[in-house]
C-alpha cells in the first residue's frame, strides 16, 4: 500500500487532512510522542493506543546504534520489535549527528562519526540512512541532511543546504531501489529567509512524499522561527504533508498550525514529564512544589486522561518526592494526552472553520493559569 | 462491613479459602504484591487489576513518614490517596523499625526511631501503630512487633517475643475505639521451635482476624522456616488466615502453602523483575545475557501476560541495556503475573484435590529449565 496524503480543509494557512498508510490513517495536524530507543520513555505501547497515538517517531542514529539494524532485522522489523502496530517515521539521525555524536567530517559523500555510546567509528551516506529505514520498515522515512548549530555564519549555512539538497537527490535515486513506504525531504536554510526559500524552491519539485522544516528550535528565537516557516509554506506544494522537527511547546504548535503545518514531534511532554513539569490548558504546573501537598484536585481541572480522573496533584507530588517509577508513567500519560488532544482540538476547530477563535481561547486560557 | 474469613477445602495442610472485606473478595492462597509507598513501583493500579490483584500490601513505616498521616488523611484515606478499590494490608513498620530506621531503643512502651530519610526523631506506640492503620483505611492492619534480626541469642529472642505479646494485649485493646476493620496478630520466636509453639499458643486465643508469621526470611536456613512454620499452622486456628510475612521465592511459596499458610507478600517480584531476574515455570532467566539478544521467543513461552503476549526476549534486553523505563513495568507486569498466577493455580489444583501432583509438577518444570 502507497502513503498518501489528503487536504480536507483548510482556514488561512491552517490545514485538516489525512495520512493513510494502508494499515494506519492518521488525522492532522498530529503530534507524534518520541520513542527514541523503539519505546516511547515511560509509557507502553497499550496505554499509546488509549491516548490516541497512531503515528510516533523513532530514530535512525539511535537504533542503528543499538541494538543495530541486525537485531531488529532479525526480530521482525521496528514494529514488530517494540509492539507497534501503527505508524512509525523514523528521523534520519541527522540531528543527532550534529548534537550527539562526536562528528568527525561531513563530505559530500557522506559523514564520519563516532558513537556517543562507545566511541566507535561509523559512516552514514544518504543512500545508506534510506536503506536502514527501509530495512527496519519505517512507514515514513526521512533524507540525511545536515542541521548546522543556530549561529553558524550565513555562507557556512549555504554550503551546509547545498549538501543538504545533493543528498536529498541522492535519496530520491535509491527510494524505489530500497522500496521504502513513504520519503520525506527536509528543507534547511537557518534562519534566512533567502536560503529557506531557496531550499523550499528547489525542493517542491521533487518526488517526496512530504516536506519536514528542519534546524528549527535549535535555539534561534521564535520570532524567527514564526517569520521563516510560512515562508516556506508558501512555496511548499498544497497536496503534501508538512512536518515541523522537534517543534515544541504548546503555543509554538499552534503558531506553526496557523502557518500551514501538519506534522509535529518533541519530546518535551515526555521529557519535562519525568522533571514534574505538566502541562494543562491554563499553563504549566510543576508538581514538586510544596503547594500541592493536600491538593486533592487533578492535574488539570476536566482532564480526562487516566492521570487526572484516579489521581491527586497531592498523590503526585508524593510519588515524585519518592522517587517512584509510577510518577514518571502518570506523568507522561497526562503530558501527552495534553498534547495529542491540543492539536486534535486544533483539527476540529479548523474542520468548523473556527481556528481563529480556537487560537484566541488557547492564549486566553493560558493567560489564567495560576501555577 | 466486618471482615470475613471462609475456608473452603483442605487438602493436607494445604488450604484454599475466601477473605471477604466487603467491598472485595480475595481468593485464598494469596499473592500481595508490595506497595511500600502507596504504589507498586512501575506498574498502575489499572495493570494491577489485569493482572488479578485483590489485595496489596503497603507499610505503615514508610506511609508515616512520607507523605505522612495528615496528607493521606486530607486526600481521602489510602484507598483514594493511590486510587486502588480493592483490598490493602499495611504492615505495622514492625520490620523496617529494625531494617531500615536507627532503632533508638524498644522499651515496653513502644520504639525510639530515627527517620532513615532525614534523621528526625518519632515514636511507634502499638496503640499509636494500629490508630494510624484505622485513619488511613487499612482493610487489615497488622499489630507493631518486635523483629529481632537472625543469630540473635536465644534468651533476647525470648525477651523480644514477651514484648511482642505485651503488645498483641494492648493492640487488641484499642481495636474498638479506632474501629479498624481486621487486626492480625504476628507470631515471633525466631527459629526456636519452643518460642515457636508458645508464641502461637498464647496467641491463638486472642481475638485476632488473622495471624501473621513473622520473623522468617531473615538469613535463616529454609529448612528452619519449613520446620517452624508447621508448628505454628497446627496450633493456629483453623478457621482464620495465616500470613507469612516477606516470604519468598516460588518455591518457599509452594513449601509454604504445603505447610498451611494462606497469604504472602514478597518484594522480590518488583525488584528482581527491575534488575533484570524473571521467574518462569521453567526457572529464572536473566534477561541481560547476550545470548537474548536476537531470541524472538517471549519471556516463558505459553504465557498470557501483556509482556508475554507482546514482546520478545530480545526487545526486552534491548530494553535493559539501554536503561529505558519501560522495561521496569513490563519486567513487573510478568513477574507479578507469575506470582500471582502461581498462587491461584496451587488453589485450583488444593480445590480439585491435586495440590500434592501440583507441587510434584512444579518441582519437575524448574529443573527443565535452562536459562
Amino acid at each position: 500500500m502507497k502513503f498518501s496524503f489528503k487536504l480536507i480543509k483548510e482556514e488561512g494557512m491552517a490545514r485538516a487532512g489525512i495520512l493513510d498508510f494502508g494499515h494506519t490513517q492518521v488525522e492532522t495536524p498530529v503530534f507524534m510522542p518520541v520513542g527514541t530507543n523503539a519505546t516511547v520513555k515511560a509509557i507502553l505501547p497499550c496505554m499509546l493506543v488509549a491516548l490516541g497515538a497512531r503515528l510516533i517517531l523513532s530514530n535512525t542514529y539511535h537504533l542503528y546504534l543499538r541494538p543495530g539494524i541486525g537485531v531488529i532485522e532479525k526480530l521482525g522489523g521496528l514494529h514488530r520489535f517494540m509492539g507497534w502496530k501503527r505508524g512509525i517515521l523514523t528521523d534520519s539521525g541527522g540531528f543527532q549527528l550534529f548534537s550527539l555524536s562526536k562528528l568527525m567530517d561531513i563530505r559530500s559523500e557522506g559523514v564520519n562519526f563516532k558513537s556517543h555510546i562507545d566511541g566507535s567509528q561509523h559512516f552514514f551516506s544518504p543512500e545508506y540512512v534510506v536503506e536502514l529505514q527501509s530495512r527496519w520498515g519505517s512507514d515514513i522515512a526521512m533524507v540525511l541532511d545536515v542541521c548546522p548549530p543556530y549561529g553558524s555564519e550565513k555562507g557556512y549555512i549555504k554550503q551546509m543546504l547545498d549538501i543538504t539538497l545533493n543528498w536529498a537527490i541522492r535519496s530520491l535515486k535509491v527510494r524505489e531501489r530500497f522500496l521504502v513506504r513513504a520519503l520525506f525531504g527536509i528543507v534547511q536554510g537557518g534562519v534566512f529567509d533567502d536560503l529557506r526559500r531557496e531550499a523550499a524552491s528547489v525542493m517542491k519539485d521533487m518526488d517526496f512524499d512530504g516536506f519536514a522544516i528542519g534546524g528549527l528550535s535549535v535555539g534561534e528565537p521564535e520570532e524567527d522561527m514564526y517569520r521563516v516557516v510560512p515562508l516556506v509554506s508558501d512555496i511548499l506544494p498544497k497536496d503534501k504533508p508538512r512536518y515541523a522537527m522537534g517543534i515544541g511547546r504548546p503555543e509554538n504548535i499552534v503558531e506553526l498550525i496557523d502557518r500551514g503545518v501538519d506534522m509535529f514531534d518533541c519530546v518535551m511532554p515526555t521529557r519535562n514529564a519525568r522533571n514534574g513539569q505538566l502541562f494543562t490548558k491554563f499553563g504549566t504546573v510543576n508538581i514538586k512544589r510544596k503547594e500541592f501537598e493536600i491538593d486533592e484536585r487533578p492535574v488539570e481541572e476536566g482532564c480526562r486522561c487516566y492521570t487526572c480522573r484516579n489521581f491527586s496533584r497531592g498523590y503526585l507530588r508524593h510519588l515524585f518526592k519518592s522517587n517512584e517509577l509510577t510518577f514518571y508513567t502518570l506523568s507522561t500519560i497526562h503530558n501527552l494526552y495534553y498534547y495529542i488532544n491540543l492539536v486534535k482540538s486544533a483539527r476540529i476547530a479548523i474542520l468548523n472553520g473556527k481556528f481563529k477563535s480556537f487560537k484566541e481561547e488557547f492564549y486566553a486560557m493560558q493567560k489564567e493559569g495560576s501555577f
